[in-house]
């Protein structure tokens, strides 16, 4: 087939808990990844970071509460910026080596990314998306006092911060993503949704306290980049209609008017297939031609050759 | 003068201790990099990140210390590529914000950068560089016995914790940084020294115990971007000989054999003014017509217009 752009966005939960999960997850995902690549096509990476960005919370929260004069809470765009180092480090240094392996010699390069949100999105007012540690009664009414955060109570298990998914206006760092892809890079970029900002005076850039949802992000980046195909690499092969139930259907082949018409219906898991759906329809509708897929992430060359996977077209 | 392609070592110490101290030494240490920048000159800058990757390895330190099943010590190289993340984002926001306020628009980028060292360099065996903060006695000694550190008595002013710190073989992700400059980028590269690796297998790379001098990583990212200038920012104006002795003298202009010189006597304190003399004779010594300099961060401009700092030449 011919040579074709493409945004693949990578679940945050498949690249571990932790470190030695990480380590081997990325392992892994870096060989569909590469199988597009040696197929000749150029790749852009986007990846989640939910549970990375969990991980590095928790250690702030717990640097803050052993230092408290030192350390003020640390605000979640400093933790996902670092969220960004972290996995970035993991998946440029295993996807140079998995390249390498194959004697392909191609620079990976990850690009510390902020995503623009608009202050005035309706997510921040109705806070859902549950991140970091568990708190104290005390520790989370002394935030709530002290940074305004909101916090709710979690099934007896304690307290926890709740903060905004607000949907991403713009890619600060678009011209180094284009510029390193067009250069003959790998690029990995806007890693967990990218750095949520927005703007306060006319040029300066405030951190958000909010998660961009990595589907959305990764949506974004593939119209920026005027890519052919955006895919969204999750833990199922396909989406499916009537999910769970005596009828279900595992759906192949998606007009983009049917895909509406099931988002309509209910028949996606909100927070998990949801969010998929809709920012594949989003870049199918975006322009003629743009194709969304949605299937496993080692199912990812077959994706791309018509062989398996939820593909949404105009 | 002629436009000139210029590295800035940035201090890891002009950078602040906690996030607020970044936040507000950031925004002060961007404009005498814009002061360049808006004279013409082409832009690296590298930074040191000792007290940030100590702040980022007690987090990492404490959740492993509060939950040893899940979560192992988190690697020195993986608290570097952190620390990337964490100083870069401020950095490329402040400076593009700077920028902009001056009516310049231009791309900002931090580029995720792993530097080779050897795995038999001396220096392993003999840990020399500290990170952290500063501790007591007690707390130095507990570490000592808990986690097997090397600490070392600091100056008078307390215990730090020291690692190794090997010379810099290569710079992995060169490529990338020489092709985000050539594209009109400010770029941010081999932050902390780099994240430190070495070659195992044949294309894999292995995270080292270690942090790389930022001087020297920063002299070799000159030496392979074919830079005009090494600009070494730091806490004073120029280097000085006799060095708080009533015969103390500023130095404003060095050949490399006079440094060297100096260098030999022991002029120069080590882990402090040592190293930066030491990469800026290396950086002098290695192309006729690359000078190296080394002065206070708000006096970059006045010196490469010649009107301060020390000047090393071949």
């Amino acid at each position: 087939m011919d040579k074709k752009k493409v945004v693949v966005a990578l679940g945050g939960n498949a690249l571990g808990k932790n470190l030695p999960e990480q380590m081997k997850a990325v392992t892994e995902a870096v060989k569909p990844i590469a199988d597009l690549i040696e197929e000749g096509h150029e790749v852009v990476i986007s990846h989640g970071n939910g549970p990375q960005v969990g991980m590095i919370s928790e250690a702030m929260m717990l640097l803050t509460r052993s230092n408290p004069e030192k350390y003020v809470p640390c605000p979640l765009s400093v933790c996902t910026a670092m969220s960004q180092g972290y996995i970035g480090y993991d998946l440029q240094n295993m996807l140079r080596e998995e390249l390498a392996n194959r004697g392909i010699t191609m620079d990976v390069a990850s690009c510390l990314t902020q995503v623009e949100v608009d202050p005035n999105d309706p997510a921040f007012d109705n806070p859902t998306k549950p991140i970091g540690a568990f708190l104290t009664k005390e520790e989370a009414d002394s935030l709530v006092e002290s940074r305004g955060y909101t916090v709710v109570e979690d099934a007896g298990r304690g307290y926890r911060r709740v903060v905004a998914s607000p949907k991403p206006k713009a890619i600060v760092e678009i011209n180094t993503i284009k510029a390193l892809s067009d250069t003959g890079h790998v690029v990995i970029a806007a890693g967990g949704g990218g750095i949520p900002v927005f703007h306060t005076e006319k040029n300066h850039l405030k951190g958000a306290a909010a998660v961009i949802d990595k589907d959305f992000a990764s949506e974004l980046l593939a119209e920026l980049l005027d890519a052919d195909y955006l895919i969204i690499l999750t833990a199922v092969e396909k989406a499916a209609i009537n999910f769970g139930k005596p009828d279900q259907k595992w759906l192949d082949d998606l007009s983009v008017d049917e895909a509406k018409k099931y988002i309509d219906e209910g028949q996606f898991a909100k927070g998990s297939m949801l969010p998929k759906v809709e920012a594949a329809v989003k870049f199918a509708s975006s322009k003629p031609g743009r194709v969304a897929l949605i299937t496993l992430l080692e199912k990812a060359k077959d994706g791309i050759n018509g062989k398996t996977g939820t593909r949404i077209h105009a």
